[in-house]
C-alpha cells in the first residue's frame, strides 16, 4: 500500500496548518481566565457562523454527542415528531425518535432525492398533532441536500419545533437559522469548517430550551444534557464537565479563517469545487448519484458506481494505490465519494480525485474516459478564475 | 493581570512538546488504514498501562462520559450497589447510581480520609445482596486515595463487580487492573499521563461485559453506550461514531511517553515530586489537607488553607499576580491543590508551586514562611538525585 | 490570486508534518547536553546518507554557505582547477574560482546536456597540473545531472581533489561519497531530503582537510571557515557559532524519514516520479529540457517551453490561477519545472503538476493535450503500483 | 541526568508557542507570491522594533554573519577604527578589524565594567584619523550595558560611522537607531525576542552603503556580503541565496508578539525581571558580577562565583540535578548567569532560577542562603504586581 498523500473524504477532512497549530498550542486549566474567555469568544464565533442570536452549546464529543442530546431533549413520550427521511442520517434519526418514546411519522424519498417543502407543508397541515420536524440539511453519505429555507418558515408557522442535523452544512451552504425560524441545529467542525473532530457545535432557541425544561425525560446531570449547559455553564459559568481545551482552541481557529474568509466566499467556494467535481465525474462518463443538481451538496459529490465494481472495493484501490482517501457510500448505496470540504474545496483538490477515481475504475476494468474527465474539470476550473 | 506562565493545575495539565505536536498532526479520514491501525494500537497501549488483558473501549469525550456509560450499563433497576465515597467525586457517583435505579449503599467518610478496605469486608459480608461496587482510586479534588490493591480483590472474591473511577489514577500510581481483579475501571489521559482532555479509557473485564449484555436498560444505539463500542467496534471493525483523530494522535503520543519511561518510573517520579511539595506546604508552616501522607495522593498535593483567606481567592491571587494556575478545593473543602502531574511531576515544578502560593499568601496577609518551605523543598529534591 | 495548494517547486519543496513539527519543537540552549547529543547524532546520520566514514561539517546557512567556504577553503592563489559546467550553478563555480585566485580550466557543454566523464579523463591526462575538479551533481535549474559515479574515480585516480555540489543529489540519486572516492561534497536539506533551507552539509576527506589545513587562504575566524568547524568543535567540542537549534532538530527529523524508508527506496521513489512526470509532458505534446532520458534528474522534469509564452509567465499563471507553485528556469533558459523531491516525490503529485501547467498553456493559448498528458502519467503510475 | 525542564540560558531562549508553531509551518517555495509578501514584511517589522527608517538585511545565519559581514564591508586596509572592549566579544570584533586591515584602536576596560562615553569623545577628539567606532550594546557574556545613547550621538557628531552588535540589545533595552544616529546594527532573534537562531538583523544607513561600496574589499557574490542584498534583493527583487522560510516565519511571529506587546512594554518587563534576578542573588549572599546595577544587563544577570567552585561544574550541576539550563562566563570570568530574556523575562522564572543555582552551591558546599535569595526575589516581583 502506497501512503497517503491526500485526503479527499467527507469529514474527518483536512485541517489547515493554522488549525493544526492550534490544537498543538498548550493545553491549560479549563478555568484559566485566558481559556474562560476563549470558549466564551468561540460561542461567540459559532453564533455567527449560523447566524443566530439563540444560544450556543458547544459539546465535548462528536456532532453525534449533541444529536442524541437535543433528540432525548426535546422528545417526550407520546410526543407526534415529523422526521424527514432521504438518506441514512435521517433513517436514523426515525430509529432514535422511537426508541426515546415518540409517535413517529416519516416522509421518506429516495437516498438519491430531496423532501419535498411543499409535502411537508401539507403533512403538517394534515396532522396538526406534530409538535417537531426532524431533518438533516446535508445528507453526506448520499451528497444530498435538504430545502432548510423553505421547511424552516413552514413549521416555525406553525408553531411546530425544529432539529435541524447541519453537521456538514454549515461554511459549505447557505445556513440562516435565525432568519429560517430554526429551533436546534447541531454541526460539526470537522466538515466544511475543517476543524477537529471532537465538538459538537449546537444552537438553541427559546423556544425549544422552554420545550426541553418541561420535558421530565430530558437528560439532567449527564453527558447528555443540554440542560446542564444551560443551567451550569450558560447561566452559572461552571462546566458541567471539562471541555476539550484542545480541541476548543482548534475549534476557534478554524471558525477564525472561515470568518476572515467570510461566510459567503466559503460557500461559493464549496460550491465552485463542487462544480469542478461533477464536470469531472460527467466528463468521464459517470453518473452522479443525486437525482438532480439541484440537491447535490456542495461540500461532497457523490458518483454512482458501475454495478460491476463495488463502493469499498473502489475505494480501497484508490487508497491503496494512488495515496488518495475518498469515501464510499456508508450504507446510502454504491456510491463513491469526492469530498471538496473545507481546505480541499479549493482548486485542483476535485481534479486529483476525478484523477485518482477514474484510473481506479480503469485499473478495475471500466470503460472510463480518465483524460476526458480531467480536461472537462480543468475547463470549469479555467472559467472561475 | 499578568500572564501564564506555569500551569499546576490538577487536569488538565501541561502536555509535553511531543503530545502536542501530535495533536497537532494532521487529521485523516478515520476509516485510513493508518488510522485504523493507530487506534488498535492505542488500544494496545492502554491495555499495557492499565496491565490488563480485559477489552479496551476509547470513547469519544471527557472522562466522565466513560464513568456514566460504565454506570448506566451496569446498573439496573433495583440492583444494590455499595458506593465509596471520600469525596466530591464519590459523593457524585452515589446520585447518579439513585438516578439509575439501583439501591443504594454507601460507606462514607471525612473528605480527609480513606475509605477502610475493612470495612468494607464487613459491609459485603453483612449485604451479600451488592452486586457492584462503586469507588474512586484516586479523588482528585481532595488530593487523596483509596487502596484499590484491597478493595478490588475483596470484591472479586464474593464475586462482586468493581466500577472504578481511576481517572487521575493510571501513570501516577500503581494501577494493577488484573490483579487485583477489577471489571470497569475509567481514565483519562489529562491528568498523570499529560494527555488531552477528550477521551475516556475503559477497561471492561468479561464478567462486566456479561452483565451490560443483560441489562435491559444499558444505553444502546447511544453516545453512552459500551454495548455499541463492543458490538460495532470490537466486534465488527466499525465506530460507532467518528473518533476524534486528533485527540487518538495525542494520546497514543503521550501513551508512548509513559510507556517508554516505564510506568514504574512514571509512577515513581509522581511520588517523589509529591514529597518534595508536601516538605514545602510543610516547611511553609502549612497544613497538609489529607488526614495522613499514606493516604495523599501523588499526583497533587492539596493544602488546608487558614480559614481567613478563602481557596477561590487564593487561586485567583496566584493566577493574577505570579501567573501561575493552581486548583481550588472544588466542593471538597477550603482547600487549594498543587498538582505534580504527568509533565510537571518534575524536578522544581513544586517549587514553583510553593513560591507562589506562599508568596500570595503572604500577600493576603498570612503569615507564611515562604523561604524556609522552598528550602524545605529544594532539600527533599537535592536528595532525590 | 488564488490560495497556494500545493507546493512543486525545485526547493525548498515540501517538508512532512513530522518534519515540521521537529522545526517547532522547543529551542534549547546550544550547549544543552541534549542539543549537544542530537547534533552529533545528526552528523552520524548525515554520514549514512552519503555513504561515507569522511568527517562530516554543518553549518548554519543555505547551501552555498558550504559551497563558497569549501571553494575558498581548497583554492589557493594560482592553484589550477577544473571546472565542469552544465548549468547555471556550475558556471557560477567557475566565477567564483577566479574570484579566489584559480587558475580557471573549463569543460563546459550546452545546459541541456551533461558532461562526458571521457572529457574529463581526457583534459586531465593533457593537465597534470590540475590540482581540483569542480562539479554539480544535479544542476538543478535545468534539471540534468552528471555522472559522478565515474569522474569521481577517474579524479581520485590521478590524485585531483574533488568539490561536488550536490545540493539537490543525496536522498534522490545514488550517491556514494566513499566508493566513489569524492573530498568534498555540499548537500542541502531543503531538496530530496524535503527538510529545512537554512543547513548546509558538508563531507570533508583527509586529503580535503590536509589541503584546506596547507591553504594559508583559506577561511578561518569566518563564518566561512570550515577548517573552524574542525579545530573548535570536531576537536574541541566548542561551537565556532551558534548552530541553529531548531533547524538541527528538521534536519534530524527528515534524515530519520529517509533513513527509516531506506536511502534506496526514497531514490527509487525519485526516480518513479520522475517517470510519470516525464511522460505526462511527453503525453501532452511537450518536449523536455535535458537531452536524454539518461541525463534527467529524478528530483525534478524541466520542460522545455513553447517559444510564444515565457517561462516567468507561465509559472506566474499556474500559480495565480491553479494554486501550484512550480518552478521557472532560473537563468538556464526557457523552461518550467515541475518537482517531484522529497514528499512530492509520491503518487500523484506529478499529476497535479502536469494538470497545471497543461491547462495554464491551454489558457495561454498553446495547443497542448491536457487529458492525453494526464492519462499517459496516470498509465506510468498505474503499472508501478 | 534529569530531563530539561526549564531553559534559562542566555540564547538561545525559549520561544513561545506562537513563535514555534510558526516555525513549524509548512516550507514554501521562496519566490512563492505569499513568501516574497511576507519578507517584506518582516523587514518592516525589524525596522519598527529598530525605530528606523535604515535599510534592513536578514541575513540566513547566526547573528555573527552579520557581525563579520558588517565588518569586512566596512574595513578597508589601513582604516583607522577605534573598538570599544568591555567583553569577549568586543574583544574578538578587535582580532577581525586587524584580520581585515584595520589599523586598531581600542579602548578597553575590565570585563565587568562599561566605556565611558567620555572616554570615547576624547579619544575621537584626540584622533580625528578614525573613521569608524565599533562597539557591543550588550555584552551577553558578562552581562553588562554600553552606554548605546550617548556614544552613537558622538560618532554622528564627527561624521565616524558606528558598527553596532546589539545581538542581545534589542527588544529588552532601549535602542533608537535613527535617534542615536547609529549606521550598521546587527541583531539576533534568539535573545530578547525569543526567536530562532538562525537569522542575522541588519540595519544599514546611508552613509554605511556609501562607504561599503565604496570599498574594493567590501564582500560581493559571497554568503558574507551585506552589497549583495542591496543590489539583488532590496534593488532588484531576487534573493541572493535561498532565505530560510521556515526561520522567516518564526522570526515574524516573534516581531508580531514583541510589537503587540509594544517594544517599551517588552524592555519594562526585561528590567522588572532583572530586578527580581538581582535581588536573589544578593538575597541569597552572592555578589553580582558587573560593578554597578547601571551596567547591569536587563536580560541576563551575569553571578560572581566563589573561588571555590568552578563556573562549569555549577553549569553542570544545577543541569543535571534541577533540570535547569543556565549559561556559564563563556570566556567572561569565573560566573553564571541566569537569564530572563525573552519568554523567560516573566514572573517567576528568575525565582527558579535562583532556586536551582543557590541550592546547587549548597549541594557544592558553598553557604549560600537560598530561602532569603527566594524570599527577597519575591518580594520585588509582589511588588511589581
Amino acid at each position: 500500500m502506497v501512503q497517503l498523500d491526500f485526503t479527499l473524504s467527507a469529514g474527518p477532512t483536512v485541517a489547515t496548518p493554522r488549525t493544526l497549530a492550534a490544537l498543538g498550542m498548550p493545553i491549560t486549566y479549563h478555568y484559566d481566565p485566558d481559556f474562560l474567555e476563549a470558549f466564551r469568544r468561540t460561542e461567540r464565533k459559532v453564533a455567527e457562523l449560523f447566524r443566530t442570536t439563540n444560544d450556543i452549546v458547544l459539546m465535548q464529543g462528536e456532532a453525534i454527542v449533541g444529536l442524541e442530546g437535543a433528540a432525548r431533549s426535546l422528545v417526550s413520550p407520546g410526543m407526534h415528531v415529523l422526521n424527514l427521511v432521504q438518506g441514512v442520517f435521517g433513517k436514523g434519526m426515525g430509529y432514535w425518535l422511537t426508541d426515546f418514546g415518540a409517535v413517529l411519522h416519516e416522509i421518506e424519498v429516495a437516498y438519491n432525492e430531496a423532501v419535498d417543502p411543499a409535502a411537508v407543508e401539507e403533512y403538517l397541515d394534515a396532522h396538526p398533532e406534530i409538535e417537531l420536524v426532524t431533518l438533516v440539511a446535508s445528507e453526506t453519505p448520499s451528497g444530498t441536500v435538504t430545502d432548510v429555507s423553505r421547511i424552516g418558515p413552514i413549521c416555525r408557522a406553525r408553531g411546530v419545533l425544529t432539529l435541524v442535523d447541519t453537521v456538514s452544512g454549515v461554511g459549505g451552504m447557505e445556513f440562516l437559522t435565525d432568519e429560517w425560524g430554526l429551533d436546534v441545529c447541531v454541526a460539526g467542525a470537522q466538515k466544511c469548517l475543517g476543524g477537529p473532530p471532537g465538538v459538537a457545535l449546537v444552537t438553541v432557541s427559546a423556544g425549544a430550551w422552554q420545550s426541553m425544561l418541561a420535558n421530565e425525560r430530558a437528560p439532567r446531570s449527564s453527558y447528555l444534557s443540554l440542560i446542564d449547559w444551560k443551567t451550569k455553564w450558560l447561566e452559572g459559568g461552571v462546566f458541567p464537565y471539562t471541555p476539550s481545551v484542545s480541541d476548543m482552541h482548534g475549534l476557534e481557529a478554524c471558525l477564525d479563517q472561515v470568518l476572515e474568509e467570510g461566510v459567503d466566499a466559503s460557500i461559493a467556494r464549496h460550491f465552485a469545487s463542487a462544480d469542478v467535481a461533477r464536470a469531472g465525474v460527467r466528463g468521464m462518463g459517470l453518473e452522479l448519484w443525486p437525482a438532480s443538481d439541484d440537491i447535490a451538496a456542495s461540500c461532497v459529490t457523490s458518483v454512482r458506481l458501475p454495478d460491476a465494481v463495488d463502493h469499498i472495493e473502489v475505494r480501497t484501490h484508490v487508497r491503496e494505490h494512488y495515496g488518495v482517501m475518498l469515501s464510499s457510500g456508508q450504507g446510502a448505496g454504491n456510491l463513491i465519494r469526492i469530498a471538496h470540504m473545507g481546505p480541499t474545496a479549493s482548486g485542483l483538490h476535485p481534479v486529483v480525485g476525478i484523477a485518482a477515481l477514474g484510473r481506479s475504475l480503469v485499473d478495475l476494468g471500466q470503460p472510463v474516459n480518465v483524460g476526458d474527465g480531467v480536461e472537462a474539470a480543468l475547463a470549469v476550473l479555467s472559467n472561475q478564475q
